[in-house]
């Protein structure tokens, strides 16, 4: 017997369809370098959407080409986002936060063809362009000055083809469309290659009511940079429901992202950590200055997010969820929603699952894997978290498969360790390579970061392993005080005592003025590492 | 270049999964014949879907075997949405509201080998039995009687596993796990067949929050019969999400809905809108004896829904939503939500869209077709519906291509006749087969039948074409007067007189006791063209 459902692949490009044909005057609102905005209906852009695929297609781009950005979070790399796939070839999102030559190697190493690039990012590239010749540059007018004659021009060269259908090719579910290079803090970047399919399957996961519950009358905002991990795969699943997005562009200080949500009053954010972190030190600096739009919800990844923050939040009326998932997730796996089991829970538990990295989402399967073989989910027991799923990455573009990063039976190995309780929350202890084991036993660092950052003097921590002669390695904690705060480290101890054990504190403290970030707003431990080296 | 994704199929065995180890507190209430209820906890259920599936692999049950239900909506039927395809078989749903002669010749059709039914539905089956002879049949002991020893009995089949997990065999995504019969009001039955990939899909996008917006918070109640197009899909969805869910067993006059609703509570209710008729109406009789859930949504679908239903039922504070979709489409294709660009739309213009058959979910491609090709999303123009996509049936079981079904290229033609308006939301106008052609110009039965249902005397209304020397065809008005309440032809001919021209209003009104219904709820209008023929 077989089943009668017609053989139709899933595609990306049927979301441009949709968003042309049942949400035409949605509106995607992008912020330009000098701050003042720019709006486009979705009718426009998916017009822009088929004329860049014109304008490719007649630069010569084949099925499969690789075509890359360098790019702000704006409408015409939005326009890539489809554009680029609808001619068959992948777009490659470049991270503008890397280093030039490791800009270039990855450039290579995707042997990318094509760029395009946003006219304030002319100086990064022309330092990349010393490793890597792409065959050709396409310049958007970001700021709105004319366009060198050395570069293609982006609106010059899409203009004849507006208004002019393109119609792409018949094309399997599990071609690429997308191609993201993990940030790799060890070793060399890895490419991640998305498909249609695993595309469209993150997108109706990623807008289910338990994970952000995204719907046509959302105004999204997404802070994620669109060149990490697919700007969490927003911009499909936005384009999916129509509803309102707005990319603030190059700034992102805190005040520049209060005033944009001052200004377009999104109901759900998305960003790391470390920007909601810097959001709420800018709120107590100047109190009363802004009002966070009520009922906001914000989804925020990328680490550990401490529970005194979405208490923060949440005296500001605005649900922080937290999410867990990485370049090679595409990237959600779990949610922090409240249960169905939770329903009648108080205030203070739900504050606590909140706090965790939340449940797997459908279509993800999870465990936790120590030496001894798989971990129970006894909220104790910890283990490298695997998962597996639909669109979860079995392997890296041109890599040989890699057993550091792939379990024998296929699972990915995160290289996060974690907990995981009865009720099925993930609690990310640590990632393998920040493990602290003092004297035979584990200490988290995560959970030392998180009492440290509810501290009310503490803006940021990051605690490091140095090494100790009698206890192989010792946990030490950088701070970042808040403005016009301090506090002693006996206090700060204290602080701590009622959570941990004596052998658990820090060994000392170390004031910094600001910690380390990585090129995905991570604090960056290794560079914490370098710096203090015992 | 390829895709790094997993290759991992989707499978309804991980929603087993999920339930069991996700949502193992979540509830199962089944109401008994008796109208008592029992509760059954999804560690509970997963544990009889894995035992389940154990006891029909000890019967001889192979891969694509065919295995039927004849039963009510209650917990053991929802083991048989998950534990049949978990053995690799095919689930097949019989209409118990059909003719024993024509259950026996779908049963027939489809090959079935075994049966699942409820004792308290033994005296059917004795009669389908004349007809088409099971290899086994199993009862469902759902009064609580004891089984005659000539049956297996479902509980005393499955106690011997109850504990010991069922590993499902590794399966193709395409692979069939339903198959359902259309009611087939023209011609024979015809059978539809669900895969895992069409069944994951489409509980992803009913999922979705501008579909029913379904989360583990909510109490989910199934009116929908589970034989009538897989109960729309609703089981695989729930337990996906943890949502509790509420059977309402064989009792389904409207005080016995109201009981239950008021009893347990339900946030979301599916439905045709048939029973939601006659809620409203118990309602009216007897003012002050029930009070409905606020809040409480109401996912309404099978025929069109006319606007005074949903305005009293926002009266009650329920909040109607219009679906559109058929056994061919899983069923859900449109859905009447509000779009981001009626956000400031007045509460009138709102309640007019919400009237409307809706817009076209994700994964769903629609288009309008007459005699003079594909017709323009204006609101006015007509043409037949045709749909597309990866959870819409191709084809039918066992049956050649058929031109009337789908078109030159693949596109189900679904029967219905309807326009599209600017915005993109569907209005149903007519079934193909019940329009009603007057003088040369077309009557839409669908309006006519909604303006009446809007006067305060009216509690049902079905119009039909009879035949006319002059105009060819002329509509007459079946009708059905709430208790107490009567008008005469001219103060209903004056109701309709400002939404139509003369000529559309009814030639003459009949005056039933009650509509009948056809198998799936909906009103027969067969017979009423049977009963006045002239």
């Amino acid at each position: 017997m077989k089943s009668t459902m017609m053989p139709i692949p899933l595609s990306i490009n049927a979301i441009v369809t949709r968003a042309r044909v049942l949400f035409p005057k949605s509106e995607i609102v992008s912020r330009l370098p000098d701050k003042f905005v720019c709006r486009h209906l979705y009718a426009d852009i998916a017009a822009r959407i088929d004329a860049l695929a014109h304008a490719l297609a007649a630069l010569g781009v084949q099925r499969h080409d690789r075509v890359a950005t360098l790019c702000w979070n704006h409408h015409a790399h939005l326009e890539c986002y489809f554009g680029i796939p609808l001619t068959g070839a992948v777009m490659h999102t470049l991270n503008l936060r890397l280093a030039p030559e490791e800009i270039g190697w990855i450039a290579d190493h995707a042997k990318d063809r094509i760029l395009v690039v946003d006219d304030i990012l002319l100086p990064l590239y022309r330092e990349v362009a010393k490793h890597y010749a792409f065959e050709h540059v396409i310049v958007f007018p970001f700021s709105g000055a004319p366009v060198a004659n050395e570069f293609q021009d982006y609106e010059r060269m899409i203009a004849p083809y507006l208004g002019v259908p393109f119609a792409p090719q018949p094309h399997d579910e599990n071609d690429p469309i997308a191609i993201c290079y993990t940030s790799g803090t060890t070793g060399r970047p890895k490419g991640v290659v998305y498909s249609h399919r695993s595309t469209m399957l993150h997108s109706l996961v990623a807008c289910m009511p338990d994970s952000w519950a995204l719907r046509g009358s959302d105004v999204l905002l997404p802070v994620t940079p669109m060149f990490h991990a697919n700007c969490w795969g927003a911009p499909y699943a936005a384009l999916l429901t129509g509803a309102r997005v707005v990319f603030p562009g190059p700034n992102l200080h805190p005040e520049d992202l209060l005033d944009i949500i001052t200004a377009e009053q999104p109901s759900l954010a998305l960003g790391v950590t470390t920007i909601w972190l810097g959001i709420i030190q800018a709120m107590e600096v100047k109190p009363g200055k802004w009002t966070l739009p009520r009922g906001m919800r914000s989804v925020v990844g990328g680490s550990a997010v401490p529970e005194s923050l979405i208490r923060a939040f949440a005296a500001h009326g605005v649900d922080v969820c937290q999410g867990w998932g990485m370049t090679e997730t595409s990237p959600l796996a779990t949610m922090s929603y409240i249960k169905p089991e939770l329903r009648e829970a108080t205030p203070e538990e739900k504050f606590q699952r909140k706090a965790l990295a939340g449940v797997p989402v459908p279509l993800i399967d999870l465990r936790l894997i120590s030496d001894r073989g798989e971990v129970e989910w006894d909220g104790n027991s910890v283990g490298e978290v695997q998962v597996r799923g639909p669109y979860v990455t079995g392997g890296y573009h041109d890599l040989p498969p890699d057993p550091d990063k792939h379990a024998a039976d296929g699972w990915l190995r995160t290289g996060d360790v974690a907990s995981v309780d009865a009720l099925g929350y993930l609690r990310i202890t640590d990632r393998t390579k920040d493990l602290i084991k003092s004297g035979g036993e584990w200490i988290s660092s995560v959970e030392l970061e998180n009492a440290l950052m509810a501290h009310p003097a503490i803006a940021e921590a990051a605690v490091i392993a140095v090494p100790h002669e009698k206890w192989v390695e010792r946990p030490i904690a950088c701070i970042v005080f808040k403005q016009g705060r301090t506090a002693t480290p006996e206090a700060l101890n204290a602080h701590l005592a009622g959570q941990f054990a004596k052998w658990q504190l820090p060994d000392r403290y170390e004031i910094l003025d600001v910690l380390p970030r990585t090129s995905t707003g991570k604090f960056w431990k290794l560079k914490l590492r370098e710096r203090f080296p015992r």
